[in-house]
């Protein structure tokens, strides 16, 4: 990788950074239409993001609506930073309707946050792009 | 704090917390009213938050508009999660036009990813939020 250079990430290092994460941010968008915030637990594969939550903003705004989610990472030692965006469409599979949907619940989502979070969510990829850089000096 | 519990943050910790911090994340939303992360350094003091960026989708969409700026920390070993959020208009000050917006142009914003950065953002925060939680066995 060249140093000081922003430089896209391939499809396939966008998938292994979501599948070897599982804590990220959603935004949605509000009545108003004014962005939000969430930080998730979350389990990414084959171009499917699924997360739990319970009743609130989450569970109001994401369903139905166009969302994006987002994990980076910064190592200050080797100056390496990377960020992976997800877009896509999140749907309420709580109840699923088919068996391409149930299978989403056996999926191993794990919510740290304390709270009950019965709801299963799932995003279906629409967009998946991320980006990497290297600096010298970053301290 | 008790354990299990999701607390609410003191308005002085979520400015501690904010003030201690320099890499966040902040949502715009886009033309089609769909939501946009971005990863930024950062710099926040006496309720305002000011990053840097070049010409592109942040610096189109944020000034002017409502925006929401992240930041969250997760420690597995002590089991402790927690995330600050801020809401509030964000204005282009790049030309300021007051004493009160020239300083902000002093305060030490180093973006740490390559590319020119010459334009300021400020964002006067309108609604700072945060929570917090400790589990145990988070492992």
């Amino acid at each position: 990788m060249r140093s000081g250079a922003l430089e896209a990430l391939s499809d396939a290092d966008c998938a292994e950074l979501l599948r070897s994460h599982d804590l990220g941010r959603i935004a949605v968008v509000d009545a108003n239409v004014r962005p939000l915030i969430f930080p998730i637990n979350y389990v990414f594969d084959e171009g499917v993001l699924v997360f739990r939550t319970g009743p609130g903003t989450k569970l109001a705004l994401a369903p139905g609506s166009e969302v994006c989610f987002e994990i980076d990472g910064w190592d200050p030692d080797a100056g390496i930073g990377w960020s992976v965006l997800v877009k896509g469409v999140a749907r309420d599979v709580t109840n699923p309707r088919s068996a391409a949907t149930s299978r989403l619940k056996f999926w191993p989502v794990h919510p740290v946050a304390p709270g009950s979070r019965e709801h299963w969510i799932a995003v279906w990829a629409s967009e998946i792009t991320g980006r990497r850089f290297q600096v010298q000096d970053a301290r």
